[in-house]
């Protein structure tokens, strides 16, 4: 498959052309033409045409898209045809919310381990999966396989912490600690900054108010 | 202050650039050149200087920036120098997460109220705020000047949840539920879809083995 030139945008819109997928299947939805695809969504016909033809089509002319092939095709692209063994270092509120969050199980991605300083968390289980101490992080990243962790930590833990993943064959990083990550290029760090997305939706309430004005 | 063009990446970029100035504050900086900034913050000079431009500079020729005040600027094109009142909907594990999350509050951003439709919280508090049942949700709005209502709630309530809304005074909606929400135009809807951004690290982890298979 020729996507050498993907761009970022693209990207970032796959998953929601999979979630709505999702939702029409939910809704016994078989086919679906790129037009009514697009008023769903929001976006215009010839964007989706565009975006999907980046990876080849999937779609016939008069037919439209079969809901259940695309999204299994988008999926496929996503990577969540395989599954993907996590961890989460930081056991704390955000830790907590996302091991408990179940939802990532169906698109493929399993918690099997959460790490922590705080010796009082030694050994608790969150929906059955144990939290363990740092000094065990290596040799159960090696053993269990794991391709990402989680990190839910304050910035300065978050620093030392992506060091030692640098040291291990985790491939990539979700980052919710608030700064950015320096780790060996073969490792992905995905930002996920919270007070930043606050901020821009303040900002963006700011400005609305201006145009009101006017 | 002229910023209708301000392009989203611009705006993407503001909080990073508020986030930096903030370190190197803590960090005793008084001033430093669009250079020094851009080898911290791994983009170009001259994107920083553009940037910075949309807003009328704040440097000045062979001093640069100084470190302070432009972090206060950017604050203020932010709405960061203006307190915002926040209410939380959906008292789960995220809810009750971000609850937690004293750090917003530096940012000027305060969770006045927590709502649930779960009777067994009625009354109970996290970090001293109360959870309440959704029957008072407008009338605590229109008392408490509530501009913004975070979301952590199931995406079939958070569409209910959100025509609510759409009858109130809210200015913004910081949406994590799973799904676009419908609202009157004059009300702001910041998404954070966590699943989509695991989907992305995902995607680009599959990809960069693509690459290093070369």
């Amino acid at each position: 498959m020729e996507d050498r030139q993907i761009s970022q945008a693209v990207i970032r819109r796959l998953p929601r052309y999979y979630r709505y997928l999702g939702d029409l299947l939910d809704q016994g939805v078989e086919r679906i033409s790129s037009n009514d695809l697009s008023k769903r969504m929001n976006v215009t016909a010839s964007q989706i045409r565009q975006d999907l033809n980046n990876f080849g089509g999937f779609g016939q002319q008069g037919y439209g898209y079969n809901v259940k092939y695309l999204r299994s095709e988008i999926g496929k692209i996503l990577g969540l045809d395989e599954a993907h063994n996590i961890i989460i270092i930081g056991a704390g509120n955000l830790g907590q919310a996302l091991a408990n969050y179940a939802s990532f199980e169906r698109s493929g991605f399993f918690v099997k381990g959460i790490f922590d300083v705080n010796p009082v968390l030694d050994g608790v289980t969150i929906r059955g999966i144990k939290i363990r101490m740092m000094d065990e992080l290596k040799s159960f990243i090696r053993e269990n396989n794991i391709e990402i962790a989680v990190l839910t930590i304050p910035k300065t833990k978050a620093i030392e912490v992506a060091e030692v993943l640098g040291e291990t064959d985790i491939k990539g990083i979700w980052n919710f600690a608030h700064t950015d990550l320096h780790v060996p290029e073969n490792i992905i760090v995905e930002n996920v900054h919270l007070s930043e997305s606050l901020m821009r939706l303040s900002y963006k309430i700011g400005r609305s108010g201006d145009i009101q004005l006017d």
